[in-house]
């Protein structure tokens, strides 16, 4: 039977700011990926996010960002690989304590954004989360885009990891997403995304722009959890997966 | 034979900036408490100061503080208690993952700044600090003012405590620290520094500001980092100490 | 006739994450208080926000805080008036700066959040706003709690004062307002709000929680922006008040 | 006869730490850049900065940033130029206002670190910088790289310009700066340094790496404020300039 991991960013407010449906998403998912206080996510924030996917019986995975508060994470910034060791090694370590101080364990790490982006394609970023991860503890599983960089340097670090890929999103014939700056960048529809996660799961291809077929291979897929059609689309990714019998859980076989 | 420990801020830089003779103050010190980000201390910053105290065999805290980067966590702010708990989880746990990651552990916990000040005399955010601090790992030991709230709260929540005195603060008839806004708040000869830590560690007294013995059952003092004579002080203490034969360890025997 | 000015804050959104309903509460009033960058309100969004104003031709306001974004100024700072200086001239100077190189001009400033209640009782904290305001520019008007030591203060400095009421908050028969801690504080329905501010603006009174009539002079309401009633209220206030023929516009006949 | 004007970064420090020996520096210069608050320079660090040069009778200069406390706008970040543009606009008004407010007028505007750099390449960027800089106060005179794309958006937006040469950085036979992570970046003999800038302010031109001459015109040069030999450095430019006859003063014979 196949298997596959839904996971969403959580957490993702800050102070007095809101943001995403944290509660509602967590009933689509089997990971959550918790923001650490570097783009979102203050300790208040943290430690509700963990406490809600506790009850929720999902893996709990840390979200570690550069330190930018006011983009989000979202701009890439020029630190140096030991610099993002140091965020990474801070940020983890604050998230598996305070889940373990709160009855949980931590599962695995996903780089956020501008982070995860260049993550995906610069092997001294990418070596430096591994090593930072690693460190922590060993047993995390390392999430990152399917097929990048990012995998290539968690497995040689010796961590388990997770490729993961999007419904939302469209790739290019060679593999790699479509830039969001170009228009045809996102899915809008919902059974076009539901089409798109069947065949990653069932086929492990995704159809590109230009109608080619094009392998990805991947244990995860990122919903996201704002946007107004966001809960829409987690609500039908989730059942017809189940419908067509898929078992939907955290790589690993992860008891969260 | 008469036992205490020196314990010392370490980790106070933050990026570009320093603060402190960290290096030199390692030799003096067997525990250190190291910022974790919120009054000062940076990922990079706190993993060096781990480095170092590993190097120097001391034991190793975490000194967390307000969330107030531009004070320096020296000023009050009105936090509940549930805000406090919150950020304390956060910091302890941060400082806990790095130690373990760089092949330490974490030894104790004591509260920076305004944090401490507040924690000494009000009982619902010592009881929050105490919590946190238990449900991080319940070994810890929670360093604070001696005979002060903050320590009933400890030991009310199962904590083992290390009761705090100074080398260089001057005490009022009751016991409490003459405010530094007071011009004899200080003591600044090293022959006083000396003479009212050994009065602390061998009579468990201090004599106050008009004279009178108080009583002061410490089992550690705070050496303070900066400042011009810091160095010279910390140095004279630990020979006057190592010259009557004191032990200088950390609480509970603690392994570092 | 009789006039009154309807303030709202505005332009309290950070990075990626919103907050109020600026572009609607703009109809309905005639002055808003932009948040400066210390407890919201980022570059961008100032800018925005100072676009839209001009937009709608209401008076421009700075609405400096505490440096304290993680708890949105709402929390008491022991700041020294010579702090509060600094934080409310580098705020002050900012917002005007950008309203002149936009086109506009600053009108007032009022105190936000917990630094607003604290110059409402603490002469020497209302005395640094008021000369920190002065400096700025002495046309500038200063807003603050009606009948509170800031007015006193800035009238003491030659300013000009707007004394401000509430529309949904409840008063104590000694005309200070019901803590939010306590069950009756807030206003809830809207006749009973504009009930309130109909009395105020035509008899300078409220009627206290105790039912006692207290007297309160007011030269501009506070609508809130935010909450899910912010706009119901703002709108039947409006309207409320020009049927029975009230001038709204800013205090001191204000062009924007 | 030859006229130039000596510049040094000033208020770099932030809350309790410190950076540079300000007022030491401030002897020996015609101009300062005043950090905003986004790399250093918190509201009271600015202020104090202010009442110096004023004391000084020295050009006060903004010296904005990328937000980038922790890297001390060191680090590039994928800001775009309406960012920038926000950025920029807000931290000029700030000091600006301060300026006024204080008794002085603000002179340039130069900006920091990544931000410059960026700024002397990326036609966008500089443009956008450029652009905020006018609409603050057209008479503000631009500062950056000689010769760089800074310069040309500056003039090419209507505003007075002023190339920037450096004492103790080592030029390219291209006429660009050595990069820092070379070994020859940096001249650290005072001899070569006063040498270099005796060139620059006599014959507009420096020795490049390679013995070649480059044409470098500049009407201000950069003095650094810290690093060990910075007041040894700066004292000796000035002493080589005066006894050459140069007269040292701001660009556009600005009366501070």
């Amino acid at each position: 039977m196949a298997t596959i991991d839904l996971n969403a960013d959580l957490g993702e407010s800050f102070g007095a700011w809101t943001m995403g449906h944290d509660e509602a998403l967590l009933r689509y998912v089997s990971a959550v990926n918790l923001a650490c206080g570097f783009h979102a996510g203050d300790p208040h924030t943290l430690r509700k996010g963990i406490v809600q996917a506790l009850a929720h019986n999902v893996a709990i995975g840390a979200h570690p960002s550069y330190p930018d508060l006011l983009g989000f994470g979202r701009r890439d910034m020029a630190l140096t690989p030991d610099e993002v060791f140091d965020c990474v090694l801070y940020q983890v370590a604050a998230v598996k304590g305070m889940c373990e101080a709160l009855g949980g364990r931590l599962h695995h790490v996903k780089p956020h954004g501008a982070l995860y982006n260049r993550a995906a394609r610069d092997a001294a970023v990418a070596a430096a989360i591994a090593d930072a991860v690693r460190r922590i503890d060993d047993r995390l599983v390392l999430y990152g885009l399917a097929g990048s960089c990012l995998m290539t340097e968690g497995t040689a670090a010796g961590l388990r990891t997770a490729g993961e890929a999007f419904a939302d999103r469209r790739y290019g014939p060679d593999g790699t997403l479509v830039p969001r700056s170009q228009p045809d960048a996102l899915i809008t529809t919902t059974d076009e995304a539901v089409a798109q996660v069947r065949r990653i799961v069932h086929q492990q291809q995704v159809v590109a722009g230009d109608g080619s077929l094009v392998s990805v291979r991947a244990t995860t897929l990122c919903l996201h959890g704002d946007g107004p059609q966001a809960l829409a689309f987690a609500q039908a990714i989730r059942q017809a997966l189940e419908a067509d019998g898929v078992s939907i859980a955290p790589p690993y076989a992860a008891a969260p």
